[in-house]
């Protein structure tokens, strides 16, 4: 989660939301970190989350991560917690709640919902107080 | 969507899950068209509607797709979902209800939850005959 919090900071400094994302395979490598690259990229869908998914896959030459845990500074949106699913990943550690858009546990329990065909183990709060200080920090400087 | 059952046919044909997607922006503009490419890519989320959305934001050098339209030939699951209210899609057309994922009508409404920050018209059932009939035709092909 340290590392996904240096993401985090370091999207801050390139204007982006700051949330970072790190990915770790079964056997405990560290398989891809990023932060939200939305603006950079000009793609709605590069949240640190798909980055992180997605440039694993890759590397692994697999598009299932089957074994592999996602930490994450902030609750994961639809579209991430979709994500994760799809991607196979089996643990999810996140960092601060996300009252408007989380969809792990707040809005949608997407991550563990038994009618899916793949579900992931969830852990909220990790450091969730320095991951929501990025957050609020981010957005006051910007009002 | 006959350009998006166009795109399932050829999806098909590498191999992929038989979805298409066409994304049409607001003067009527075709913006981009792509199936699955999930085997193809070694990438989790290339579902056909992800691939459209990320190929029309570079195009368009803008991450928020606003006053677009998304035709998709299978009803979106979570993640695409979550993406297209991400991309701030206005109009969601699609073809087959998924009764094991679709996360628009289905098990979810996240196009159309008034909690999120951004809301899609959504309309089912867009020539789903011949959606539905592609997915059944690979499926038994493979079975």
């Amino acid at each position: 989660m340290k590392l996904a919090l240096e993401a985090a900071k370091a999207a801050a400094a390139r204007g982006e939301v700051p949330v970072g994302a790190a990915l770790v395979g079964p056997d405990g490598t560290l398989l891809a970190v990023d932060g939200n690259r939305s603006l950079e990229t000009n793609d709605p869908t590069a949240h640190a989350e798909i980055n992180v998914i997605r440039r694993a896959a890759l590397a692994l030459g697999n598009y299932r991560l089957t074994g592999s845990s996602l930490y994450v500074t902030l609750e994961p949106c639809a579209m991430c917690a979709g994500a994760l699913v799809t991607a196979r990943i089996d643990r999810l550690f996140y960092g601060a709640a996300d009252p408007k858009a989380g969809a792990v546990e707040t809005l949608y329990r997407i991550a563990s919902d038994p009618r899916l065909n793949h579900r992931a183990e969830v852990t909220g709060g990790i450091m969730a107080g320095e991951a929501a200080s990025l957050l609020k920090e981010f957005f006051r400087a910007r009002r």
